[in-house]
């Protein structure tokens, strides 16, 4: 019935139609948080993104395995200074458990990717509840031959590798340009040659996460988890990896070097990355101090916001530019996006007190076209926003008696409105700022205007009633040169 | 200053002073959900008791790192005649994948503990995520000679170890008891003795759960995972263990034989055990058909149940239960529940209103020490709450200047009724039926009294002015015989 959904593959670098490997089931797989730190607007566009990916499936009928990592193996250290021995005389409850930080981040996490609005995917697996896995990974890798051991530490034979296959043919990088172009790092003395990269690293006596495993006590190199987790979830050829641009190479390019050397299976049959946020046209990053976490945004606490912003009105702004597209973050932009989301907000309230009438002035069967059209050419949600502008523009002229729209046209801006909007865009009305306040503001305004009529009037007895019954439900009035102002108690 | 905390320790079956191993620092390990359901009253009461200690024992200044596992290593099988081979072929999309499963119920899981205000715990480790830990400790259990392989499965051997040591001592159980009371079994056939437990078992061909081992692909006993876990994240020895009295034998009776046998440590300094929920006397369970989940009482929707009880309700009525005393579910005891959490709320709210005077006529400081003398009894809720009615009854006492208090004592009842409401019982107002509503409705019912008036004076521009407003808001106004009522639109 509707054309076909369409997807720009990194793979070809081109659109493709998408044709799931074992439909109607579809297997995808993002790369989620590191749980170090707070998520800033990076994640959550990555979230975003992947959830309307994840929606509009699901909305045309797939049955969506979506697993999203979280990456719980990391690099907390101990003082440099203090070894082994010194920490194994330490009680365990004195020392710092990484588990414990990851368990705080996490839950941090879930708590903004809620009020995101975002779904919670169907497996969330860890890192370092996958160690099996990933040390079986190793072993069918040095199987094949494909990766060798060093010092107690198992590396990837990138130019092994790219003799019998190709690295590079995701992120259409060269093997010869990157030869030239590494660094001196730590380990690389271990390494045949600087491109090659750990799937084993013997921990050093001050990491405190380490398992065992027959070449030493150590950690999965970072590549890693995403080959195994995948493939343990969604099986050794699944139809979407998604991911942030910045990915793409080394991480996504050596995933699929891993699984290939593994399985000889080429893991992912679409490859989807959404592009950066820039501040003021610059990448955003901790170390550029441009960088603003989420909560900040929602509480407004950051020296470059002018105001807070609301979890539906950065929602709103993501989807405003197409996933493939740069986002550059401004306060006047964001600003912009809470006035469209009020808008959106305004309308689906709007929309449920309008009439039917006997004849249609307006047509809404292009405006549901549009919308899918949109999203089927590549999940194009600011089409979609566009779009639906159009709808909230029919919306207010139906109420404003300019328009008028017979029951079954009705109908279908009442069902494509509250579709997109809600399930696919994931936009809800937001509680607290929105329609309660306003309620209670639009009250106390009635409640206010009739205390100073009474009082111009000299009915102190009505003045004086008002006033006590406010005070009596915690509401403080006070009479200022400006007029009445209130307070909650 | 303040006395000495005591609990219970079910090891002893005394009273004892409670001292940590490692002061500050406090290791406090709780057993959590299996997450292949809906947690019903009987999750709720282990959760909320557990809280209340882990949340006093913060406010006594101690550094409790509070570890809860989440048993997602299950039983769930394919379909019994669909063998390995079978499977094999299946793609892995279409196949039921366990961590779905569990995904979808610890969501559920952790949603529901956020309503009832439980604090999360520093860390929540899953069993699936620690099968290297759970393998390496049946190594050492089997190194020490009191653990045999059989048919690809690893037991514990429950004889040989109660000649060394003691299998029995919490549950005070006696082996010879057991010997004559065990029926046949699953495996048993495997079994030096019937009542020796499994540390690994061979995988049948329908188990999805699998991981490779020495002895086959398989998956760890039920008993292991708390073990294993609470010694990697808490250490060989550690100071709270926690739990449902159900879970003292043969689970935690055998947790200490597992660690003694592995590391020669008796694991834990103190047992803690919270008594059971029954229904009109009857133990609750799946079987009996007297099961109530926690979504069920948030919306009422239970043949059982005559209403909606709110998770602070719930809370309450479990708080006012001490932590080792049976507690009888009834619809009676939760009204009665709902109308004390709404009296303790309501007198939060009052007393930021109270105005202090000159002298006190009533004492304050007595019920302080009752509630800090109450907490130090082994976590006795009950006595606080009814120190607490106490408090209440003063309060409204002094708001209805029937009784005094000077500034001095004021500040003392706002301090010891909201740390010991909030932070220790961790009861707080419920959004929605709370104060909100109870603004809107007052505010609401002032303007339709003014309308009233203004009609009754024949002053139609204020009455048609108030209905005006009123409607630009989204609230409509009814005229009934009854008088005029209102609805959000």
């Amino acid at each position: 019935m509707e054309p076909k959904l369409v997807v720009h593959n990194t793979l070809s670098r081109r659109k493709e139609v998408f044709e799931p490997i074992n439909p109607p089931h579809v297997g995808m797989y993002v790369c989620g948080p590191t749980v170090y730190g707070d998520a800033h607007l990076g994640h959550a566009r990555s979230a975003i993104v992947f959830d309307l990916v994840f929606r509009y499936l699901q909305h045309l009928g797939y049955k969506v395995r979506y697993v999203r990592n979280i990456t719980d193996v990391g690099h907390l250290e101990n003082d440099a200074d203090s070894g082994e021995d010194k920490i194994a005389k330490k009680a365990r409850l004195e020392q710092l458990e990484p588990m414990e930080v990851v368990q705080y981040f996490t839950d941090r996490y879930h708590s903004d990717m809620a009020k995101l609005n975002n779904l919670s995917p169907s497996i969330e697996p860890r890192a370092s509840g996958h160690i099996i896995e990933q040390i079986q990974m190793i072993e069918d890798i040095l199987d094949n031959n494909l990766a060798y051991e060093s010092e107690g530490s198992v590396y990837f034979d990138v130019e092994k590798y790219n003799r019998q296959y190709h690295y590079g043919k995701l992120s259409g990088r060269v093997l010869d340009d990157l030869m030239s172009n590494t660094r001196d790092l730590d380990g690389q003395g271990e390494k045949r040659n600087p491109f090659d990269f750990a799937l084993w690293k013997k921990a050093q006596p001050e990491h405190i996460m380490r398992w065992p495993s027959r070449w030493s006590k150590g950690f999965p190199g970072w590549h890693l988890e995403c080959s195994a987790m995948s493939a343990r979830y969604l099986g050794e050829r699944f139809d979407i990896h998604g991911g942030g641009m910045d990915l793409l190479f080394p991480h996504h390019e050596s995933e699929i070097a891993q699984s290939v050397a593994a399985n000889d299976t080429d893991p992912v049959k679409y490859w989807l990355h959404n592009n950066m946020i820039t501040v003021n046209g610059q990448k955003m990053g901790k170390s550029l101090g441009n960088f603003i976490t989420l909560g900040e945004f929602f509480s407004g606490n950051h020296p470059s916001l002018t105001q807070a912003f609301s979890p539906m009105t950065i929602r709103f702004f993501i989807l405003q530019a197409h996933y493939r597209s740069t986002l550059d973050f401004s306060n006047d932009a964001l600003l912009a996006a809470e006035k469209g989301y009020e808008r959106f907000m305004k309308a689906l309230n709007t929309l449920t007190k309008l009439q039917a009438s006997p004849v249609s002035s307006v047509e809404v069967e292009p405006i549901r076209q549009n919308c899918y059209d949109a999203m089927n050419d590549d999940f194009n949600s600011p089409m979609v926003i566009a779009s639906l502008f159009e709808a909230v523009r029919i919306i207010n002229s139906v109420n404003d008696k300019k328009e008028t729209l017979n029951t079954a046209d009705l109908n279908l801006l009442r069902e494509t409105f509250s579709v997109f909007t809600g399930d696919i865009l994931g936009l809800k009305p937001e509680s607290g700022s929105g329609a309660d306040n306003s309620v209670l503001d639009g009250l106390m305004q009635l409640v206010l205007d009739l205390r100073l009529n009474a009082k111009t009037a000299k009915d102190y007895a009505t003045a004086d009633k008002i006033r006590d019954q406010l005070s009596k439900i915690g509401i403080v009035v006070k009479d200022t040169k400006e007029g009445a102002t209130w307070e909650m108690n």
